[in-house]
């Protein structure tokens, strides 16, 4: 491991990669041409570009900072006894800036298109998070709290797991990010998918409205699922031996 | 390998992940949008869901439990000398607990969607298996046998030559993983794709109706079709040197 | 290397995986639902599952036969050193019996749906592969010989390349895999993509009809290709240090 | 290494089959079938035909020449200290000869299809790069020169990490690919997609008119984004340890 700062740096990269990738397909590729010409790349691209940037994220800067990209992550990490916890609030805090200098810049681009507005209040506006009216398919609170517990749980036992000294070693970015592809495949629609607060966060600080006053979910039930996750893999890890 | 207890709870949970989120890509995303906005993920988005539930617990929990999530893979695995008889039940009967815990889930999330119904009578009902009237593309008995039972054969194949000593290490549970996401591309129009008695079981549980009465043949198929690929692979495997 | 009658099963079956797979996820799930459902796997689709017909194929099989499944493979292996010529024939022989096996059973279980016929001289049938009035797009035969060729003078590269000793060990079944994927995202549309005599002939045999009677390009555009690949790789190698 | 004519034949093969390949995929098969048959790849297929170019070419070629295929990585490379000022020239020139001969080649098979045209004028004609009117999307040129920038720059932090003496062995062409791929999934709406001087040149010499007119902005925001991403890389990157 490098020492804090440069670990800190990676972070905020990695995070910003996530962010300005995942939403940036989102938000700029995800629906165009449309019927008459219909070379978007829906949903599928959207969660095969979130999926990439944790991949590559991992592949670069896994040796330096651990790869979190997520403050769930971190928590997950450090409830599995694999992660100091006076290292959280400085991997959080560059996990936050990173997350919303992609906003930001994503939000310059973007306006770069003619015609382009942002109506804060539209499901999915701008890759936002959100539950009930603002859930791309409509889905209401308890739906999106579970989707989104559960999701996270089972990340975290992906995460724990392939990175165990057991896992065959140097595929667990390959692992983790395709988990991701996998979870966002399964529920754009009832919550544009975070499982990771800091993604929502940087999107809802940019656009506020809805996003905002939604955003405590999408550190709630991320958190509490890594946590769960977390738990879950202490159950069933294999012995160091 | 872990105690029989871990290796349980390990099957259990790579189960539960394969029917949550192949089934559960197939539930909430596959049609979403539809004709004037066509961002839904289609059947090659549910494909590579179902193959990347099993690479990613492959990596995770392949250590601890050989990530069967599946009867008709443990028993092939039996029937190849590679999996001992006396966990058979214990196994199956995990791997069962752990889909219908996701179908129950799944219907629990899905229900959260305005207007969400379930019609047990239409082709491939949230996910399910079937053949004749009740296949997507209302394929018949025979061909329905056909496929599940070749497709399940081969899986066997890739399934014992990736994890053999001669084959490169590490890589098995990509390419496991990625032999079900083609087993998906070639065969949910003609069955929905089962390959796996348990993933056919979690959701008939749930909706009843035809895909319980038809679930006899994706215990039969399937289970034909990995003895069959075993025994083809007692043929051609290499020595171990 | 087993010995030879193990490695000519090999041959025949990853071959058979090849055709069905391949072949089977274009006629079967291609177009599936159309228009007002817009659900099929399309191009892309296609293109992926060849593609991991040869990685899964590839990590089974590969240390038991090499993992060719394609006489120009065979014959590119050959012209580059790697493979004896007094193999050749019994290669190519399981290849083409295992293509024909394919296409005879695809042919059964499409037959399984309401409905369903051939007609051979529409571009592209039952997945064959063709050019002029037979490409699925109307691509010419020099159109169709130059993209046939130069695409698996590639491929050769690609192989022989990922296969050598200085390449990173066990990633060549990824890369071939693959490299078959990014093929067909090229050239679906003007030959249907071939690059492998033995999958054109296990279509060409089973439906007859233009697909059999432009049969020879598909021989030796990918052979001659195969063969300015080797000599290619001959020039650019790494000495063996 | 190889010596330096194996190594410049090696760059001028695999960024030939860098454009013929990606840029391929985009003329001859991103939009084929259309409305009433929607089977073309979209830009999802031609983002991931790009990606695998290079991840096929890094695991072939990589031994012999780095596989840079792109003159803004060779740059990157020199200004993060991995790649000698006197192999510049001789890589870049390979790299626009193998671009320019992939154009030609690819305008020689189009052409081979009833009815074909180019007009250079339509945004994104035959896989140009433009910004304005010429972009995909209209973007406009600040929006076109910051994507190209930020997106090469991380592009070379993924290069630099995944190619770093700590980063596991093996991985970074998969690694790399994979981060072409998602580059594209953000930004062909934006500029078509470059982060390559030479792939853009090499369409750019092929069709003329505003793609060669605005070829500039595709050397500058590239080569700018290389130097960035490897400054910015020498500041996290672990010690060698």
């Amino acid at each position: 491991m490098a020492n804090l700062p440069r670990r800190m740096t990676a972070e905020l990269i990695g995070t910003f990669w996530l962010v300005f990738g995942g939403c940036g397909s989102a938000v700029l590729a995800a629906n165009f041409g449309g019927v008459g010409n219909p070379v978007g790349i829906g949903f599928l691209g959207v969660s095969l570009a979130f999926g990439l940037t944790v991949l590559t994220g991992a592949y670069a800067l896994g040796p330096i900072s651990g790869a979190h990209f997520n403050p769930a992550v971190s928590i997950g990490l450090w409830a599995a006894g694999r992660f100091p916890a006076r290292d959280l609030l400085p991997y959080i805090a560059m996990q936050l800036i990173g997350a919303v200098a992609a906003g930001c810049l994503l939000k310059l681009i973007a306006a770069g298109a003619p015609g382009f507005v942002i109506d804060p209040n539209a499901p999915g506006a701008f890759a936002s998070n959100g539950y009930g009216a603002f859930s791309p398919g409509g889905y209401g609170l308890m739906a999106a709290f579970i989707v989104e517990a559960v999701l996270t749980a089972v990340f975290l036992v992906v995460i724990l797991g392939s990175t165990h000294a057991r896992a065959p070693a140097g595929f667990a970015p390959l692992a983790i990010g395709l988990a991701l592809v996998l979870i966002h495949l399964i529920s754009i629609p009832v919550t544009n998918t975070s499982v990771n607060p800091a993604r929502s966060a940087g999107i809802a600080f940019v656009i506020g409205g809805p996003a905002l006053s939604q955003l405590w979910l999408f550190w709630v039930a991320p958190i509490f699922g890594a946590i769960a996750g977390a738990l879950t893999w202490r159950v069933v890890q294999p012995g160091d031996a």
